[in-house]
């Protein structure tokens, strides 16, 4: 239905994209931020054919699509403000001092925009982390033009949304090149647009093979671009000794909601659990278990998805040391994926990396531990993840303080007795973590932070005011937070 | 005299420093300043001592040296207050919301260290950009022990500073294993450092070749880690019509002494200005050529400083286009840099790239172009610098803003009227720009900015307030600037 964009169609929309840049990044944070929510208003108005396009392509239910879509309009929005506000810009200005030996220059610097941005759309996200999803906005917020490269199991949606940031721009008049949308089931078409010489960033949401592709791709180029890929995630979950003793029926049944939730297709899926051989953790697995028979199985994304998924899993169960602890007790249908859960000793977690591969889907893996000193063990051979959780009482936190330290250094967000599902579209969100969790761990793909990624300094020297940027000039006529010869001030 | 380091030497002080980063970053920001000012304090202890011997390793004349550890004591301290005010910390604050639906959590965020971080010593700053320069400070500020490779250019001087931090970390009760100070001529030993795993970033300044491969290296890891390389530069200064018409005298002056500042030996160096043909560009080139006649040739930093400088220079004139315009009429020594300026034309300049390469010495390439469309070529087929530089009045700039926004792409400081040489040291700095200028634009080598480098967030969600790192308490017992709510406060 949707044809592979040709190389020659990328080099024309990369070059408008390059021509649009040098247009809209001299467009005020104000127009930047209308357009934003310009793209919100269009989004909305898309209105119930925009929903069932997307059930039918993505399998999930309309209630989910709705809080997604409302979820990317309420991004929109906030990142606006965000730009509008000014203070990712980190401003800074140095007076000049001229009698100073030698005189010490006016210097002021901020962030600009990095360039034309390209943006991969999510199998999992239709909405939030695709088309008019968090890096689009982060992007546009930035000052740079976006070429997105749907993703091909919903290419119907995200032509729809393309056509709605398209109706803003147009409203808003931006520049011809400040957004196209690009289709490709091959790869060839992801590989030309994170080669080509004037992309200059790159977003991605998905697999680490693909995510990890996409950063080797842009590390070869002549001129290296950074790549923000948010990849697989296990997100362990450790159970402190005091904590499952007084509440492990309860810790069951929040996790078996979080394992389940969405068919399992989260980034941020409790894949992992962790606790110590004891009674509490024998009767915490039999209640998980029991729950998890409890849940019916659901329709995955698309084929693909289910196909990875049983084999994903049925690779983890033939591991000699992994035995099958319970599965949903509902008849499970071809494209249905199967609540599932497994266990298998600390050493064996050690020692076996295919049990730190994700599993993407309704599937979790509980390590059994001897003990405290295991436990620890465990954590620090597991790899960079976006999130840790410790469900954990307070004497459990002070009297085990090695394994905290060890689970700060595998984790871009710790939680504290929560799960990991849900992530809040707030600034202190942190949606990122160490490698292999993303290309990237000092920055976030969620939260207004996120628009950071697309920038980099530029430091004006000796420039008169009135030739500086609204910006930097001395009246600060935007209002905005600027470090002022190193104190902060809005004045 | 020094031996190189050998693969289990670093493997043992790899290990104590992975050991001491877990120890180390729960200093509180008071300790970690007060360790960085004690540095300060027996740098200065080393007296003319370390000087005499970097005076005999690097052949810089005594009163920059002097300066040198004058700005590496202020940076030092500088660096200290802004690791103490916690700024760069971006801590942040969103507080719960338990009736929303469904509920929001309390999540907080913070930029933690990375880890033990490799620094590499520059030939051409043995204070400033080497033992305890800029990348060390940045890294101990962040809370990240510091592993230095020393340039073998200046072994003993690297090794006389190694010393001193070593005996402030004592003073301070800093862990064993926060620094250690390592000899290799080879590369193998540069390589080891970085392809370690409990390496966690890696700071460079030099030539292209050793960034990019610190920066390949890197990335070939089973785990990519961020690499600040800091690398060549051309700085180039575009010459407009009618600021020329009205001072090509006194310009040609400023650059002669810029260009030869320091033996050219500056990353800053403007090694292109390009002009637009015409009778005053004919003068500018004249009386430039005259005062380089005057400047006396002086020692380059070591041997093999001066064959590249030699082979890349004579490469350069070799070129058909390139023309010898004049030379220092004094006679020059084996181990001298020979003042030079030559000319080409801006066809030749777009066509050949050997004219873009750095030729790191008292040298500049004068570039003229038939007229400003040709000087806008110029600028879109120059790479990534981390200066560039406008001779301009007012009228030059606001007639002409293709060619400033063709600017604004390749540099990272963008001066007006002035040189790049002279790299003030405040927080409005921004010392990097886009590749190959470095590996990572987002980030400033000067300036306390630079600290963030080697840090990333690390986000706490439902955490209790006493649980919680001071830096995000709810009394904020440190005062220290937060957004809270999306608002930034200090109370």
């Amino acid at each position: 239905m949707f044809k592979d964009a040709t190389s020659s169609e990328i080099e024309n929309l990369m070059q408008q994209a390059w021509t649009a840049f040098h247009v809209y990044r001299k467009t005020s944070l104000k127009q930047r931020a209308d357009f934003m929510r310009t793209i919100a208003v269009e989004l909305d108005s898309c209105g119930d054919e925009l929903i069932q396009t997307a059930m039918r392509e993505t399998n999930l239910p309309e209630a989910r699509l709705r809080n997604e879509r409302g979820r990317t309009i309420f991004q929109l929005n906030q990142y606006a403000d965000a730009c509008e506000s000014g203070e990712w810009l980190e401003a800074r200005i140095d007076t000049a001092i001229p009698d100073k030996n030698p005189p010490k220059p006016d210097i002021r610097k901020m962030l600009v925009p990095l360039g034309p941005v390209v943006v991969f759309g999510s199998s999992n996200f239709p909405f939030a982390y695709s088309t008019a999803g968090g890096d689009t906005a982060c992007a546009f917020a930035a000052g740079c033009p976006v070429i997105i490269k749907a993703h091909p199991a919903h290419p119907q949606t995200s032509q729809m949304v393309a056509d709605a940031i398209l109706k803003a721009s147009g409203k808003c008049n931006m520049p011809k090149g400040i957004f196209a949308h690009v289709h490709g089931a091959s790869f060839e078409v992801g590989k030309n647009l994170v080669m080509h010489p004037l992309t200059k960033a790159v977003g991605f949401t998905g697999s680490f093979i693909g995510g990890k592709q996409l950063f080797d791709w842009a590390n070869q180029r002549k001129e290296p671009i950074p790549v923000f890929s948010e990849m697989g995630s296990i997100n362990p979950v450790f159970l402190l000794p005091e904590k499952l003793k007084s509440s492990s029926a309860d810790i069951a049944k929040m996790y078996a909601g979080s394992i389940t939730l969405g068919v399992g297709q989260f980034c941020t899926n409790p894949g992992l659990i962790i606790g110590i051989e004891s009674n509490e953790l024998k009767s915490f697995v039999h209640d998980l278990g029991k729950a998890i028979q409890q849940i019916s199985p659901a329709p995955m994304l698309h084929s693909g998805i289910v196909k990875a998924y049983k084999e994903k899993k049925g690779n983890a169960l033939l591991q000699d040391e992994v035995h099958l602890v319970a599965e949903s007790e509902t008849e499970v249908k071809e494209n249905e994926g199967l609540p599932t859960i497994a266990t298998a000793s600390g050493q064996s977690f050690i020692k076996n990396r295919v049990l730190h591969q994700e599993v993407f889907g309704p599937y979790s893996l509980v390590i059994r531990c001897k003990d405290m000193n295991e436990m620890i063990e465990v954590a620090k051979h597991t790899e960079g993840q976006l999130t840790a959780t410790l469900m954990a009482s307070e004497n459990d936190i002070k009297y085990n303080d090695e394994l905290i330290e060890a689970v700060k250094n595998i984790c871009g967000r710790f939680i504290l007795n929560g799960v990991p599902t849900g992530v809040e579209v707030c600034l202190s969100m942190h949606h990122g973590g160490p490698f292999p969790a993303t290309t990237d761990s000092r920055f976030t793909s969620v939260g207004a932070d996120g628009i950071k990624r697309f920038a980099r300094p530029l430091c004006f020297q000796n420039w008169p005011n009135e030739l500086l940027p609204d910006e930097l000039k001395d009246e600060n006529p935007l209002r905005i937070w600027r470090t002022i010869n190193n104190e902060l001030k809005k004045y």
